[in-house]
């Protein structure tokens, strides 16, 4: 990683504590020359006077973010990031319960800013996807995501159907409330609840898991990271069917759209905490350790 | 089961191929000296002249219904049976793909008459139930189901949390998809695709099955037939959570709404095909018969 | 609940930080004029003096039984009171971690004493099974289960092959690495980490889950609790087969043989923990209430 | 794929149909000026005269096999030609029922074997992984998997425990029948019924899959294909813990004993069928066709 000139600073909004600990970063960068940009909403929240950036802006203002706050806040970011075509690394630091992306606490946090700061900390690359919804030929919606791409049906709806093929190869007609399309990073979020893996960072696939599939052999299936996955709605009667990026943003479906999904240009950098791996975090989040 | 007199005939809408049966069925009751009474629609689709009720009308204007259709349409016809407090039973017959309700074949559509108008047909008790939506004090819906009462998110909702007690004990908070309360019946359905056991119709127990429920702990329960259940949606935040039953008919929910699920007054009385199991059925439909 | 006049004492092996509390429980007896009954073990660990009986022995010699323990403990113990015929109730006290079974904490101990003695402590039946094996028409083997009866594969087999009916039909055949045959209070055992569902105690059914098995339709299945069930393996290769009851012992199976299970004479009669609610366990066993 | 001089023909055992076609192949073969080595039991089976070699050599005796037979048969091959240090591809013919490996029909045999000999046949490289035990510093045993290794309880246990890392990276303690060490190939067999995902062949991922884990939150887990596991199990008290290979070798393990499982230094190469996708097989193995 190379040299950190300009730290970006962000924190969840309303959350009260985050003042104090913006206001001490930014102190400390500042005493070893580091340039700190504030999000502007979070320059707010630390009552904070200097440099800010909108939070769309600042992945461009900084070569590297310290960011506040839970996973949700982090996807944000990291979709921002991907968005601006920049290629800061994040460290997530959390206040209170951990994260399976803010894995780092209060205490982590200035050993790890001297490691970044030192070059020595370690980066992991986490794969995004870019989802874009086709209609009538044209690109509807164009997302980039850090957990997942969902489709779904509406509430009042009983089922829909999706066909779904890999490279251009059809792969099945899944009858289902829906179908999540994650990355190895997104595994430990819906994916789990669906019913699929638990899947190491570091392995390039993506995961296509049905919730709730009708037909009981339709099991979670993961394919090669740089597969091109397209799906389409069957909507020959009334249903309803939507799709949802990292369950941030979404749009409703009209017969003859397709989602096509594939792995995303640049990954999220994201600073780990020191001296915790992958699977200590997994096991505290899942609660391994206890009998 | 007391004497057959007049049996009222339904069928599933645009289904052109009924039209020849129940003109046969309709001479074959009449030439044994059975009135028969003909759904409206279903008059219309086979032509045939005579008496006739509304679908609402029908389990009051008859001892006995054939059904010719889907699990679907058998449903339908459950829910008014239930709402007219009648008691009358159906054979439902299906049209080439059996069903789990359905049963009947077409040749076995006069023997199983045969055995009704003798006396001796198996009539199998399925227990129904009673959903009720309480709101500020009233109740603003009050269902009966065959199947399910399913409390579940909206499309572009990340979570819903729900909860649950049974017989005034608190049993759990939910956070999910959504929740199925099913009966056995409906433990093929909805349930069965959520990750919930087959329950035999004998077996007098209600079912709660979470949706892709966020803690991997929270596993789908059996209840007591006789327990009476609550399920409280929060709704501090912005969420919208809905209710369905049968996924046939449902409405929004709003903030401090009580679903409360009990048994239904009555059972629906389905007539079993001769010589074939509940087990017969589930082997042929989920296809355990095959290597 | 009949007057009490005699208790039976009885602790796990070697848990010495039960002799103090069978010494005071004892006394505490005595003073009320109740007699005292210590299983052998159980005053040899306490150093007790007095009336003494073997484990077999003490359902007998007693009309009600103390027991500190785990889960373990208290089925062994439930498999010696139903082969006794005895009908006496059992509370279960926990040295420590909360068990399904044992769910009476020592805090609880004497106020559910007081409860027993007074004749309005909270007894709760649960169903247990008798599981025969039938050999060239002999019964091989006859055993009490309050958990399960489990038939399964060998360390070095690869998988194998069950006929199974219920009440003379044919239910399915199943490729696994076993079946579970268990009752509702077996269903938060081994069941549930096959798969199965949590069945409440009150609920009259038995639990048929199959473990491993290949054919993926071949989900856990409930059937009503008079239910006669039947387990033949196939043996035409080399497989060897085993059954197991309640974990605590089994046998190997031979070619012919069948299994038979059905709900035992006599139910377990279990004190329950007084305020605290079956739910109340699962959720702390199950750790929902945890976020 | 280099050009073809020398076809290895081998047959499963007893199947008395393989006969004419072996023996029709062999002329065909030789007709084209390619030599022909039987494996010497499929040279008994088929009458055949001329050169053969034994299971263990053939993969050194020629630059190409034709199998005919299941997909047992085909892993057994598949291990041979591994422990030989060999590279010779294979393609697996099935006699009437597809297989997940022996995907090719007898119609297809001689389009593909032309597709082969024209050097245009689509050949996959499929992951195998090595397993070693190791016993007081010394390597026990050590060997090659085409699907999967397996750490498993016997018959009369209850549950093991075990201590899993990787990367020398603790992971977790398992409890649980056993543990599923599996690669892409070997998704869709035990580990499928186990609970675990579908896996691309494409995928460089290995699966750990608990096998009725007794913490519901030890879900399948995908680690990268360059991962090195360790498996060690908790033998303390008198547990019986065994460990098997492909699911056709194995042996008992013993306290202080550690499996090591990594990626085997070669794939196998299999021959893929013409026209026919790894997602057509799969929907016809798991009937995703059929409604």
């Amino acid at each position: 990683m190379a040299r950190v000139s300009r730290v970006g600073l962000v924190a969840k909004q309303r959350v009260e504590a985050a003042a104090a600990v913006l206001n001490e970063l930014a102190r400390w960068l500042t005493a070893r020359g580091i340039g700190v940009v504030f999000e502007t909403e979070t320059a707010y929240l630390a009552g904070a006077q200097g440099e800010t950036a909108s939070k769309d802006d600042l992945p461009k203002a900084c070569d590297f973010i310290v960011l506040l706050g839970g996973d949700g806040t982090l996807i944000g970011m990291a979709r921002r990031i991907a968005s601006a075509a920049a290629n800061v690394p994040v460290a997530g630091v959390n206040f209170g319960s951990l994260g399976f992306l803010t894995e780092i606490t209060l205490e982590d946090l200035y050993p790890s800013l001297e490691a970044v700061l030192n070059g020595v900390a370690p980066i992991e690359d986490r794969m995004m996807l870019r989802a874009q919804t086709v209609r009538r030929g044209q690109t509807f919606a164009d997302e980039l995501v850090l957990n997942d791409v969902v489709i779904t049906k509406a509430a009042l709806s009983r089922i829909i159907e999706l066909a779904v093929s890999v490279g251009g190869d059809s792969v099945m007609r899944v009858r289902a409330d829906g179908l999540i399309v994650a990355t190895p990073t997104g595994s430990t979020a819906y994916n789990l609840a669906a019913g699929g893996p638990i899947v190491h960072p570091e392995v390039d696939a993506i995961l296509l898991t049905p919730i709730a599939p009708h037909m009981l052999t339709n099991r979670p299936l993961m394919v090669d990271g740089s597969s091109e996955i397209s799906v389409v709605p069957d909507m020959n009667g009334n249903e309803e069917v939507f799709v949802t990026f990292d369950g941030q943003s979404g749009h409703a479906l009209q017969s003859g759209d397709t989602i096509v999904v594939r792995r995303a240009a640049h990954p999220l950098r994201l600073v780990r905490a020191p001296n915790r791996s992958y699977f200590d975090v997994l096991r505290q989040k899942l609660k391994w350790g206890e009998r």
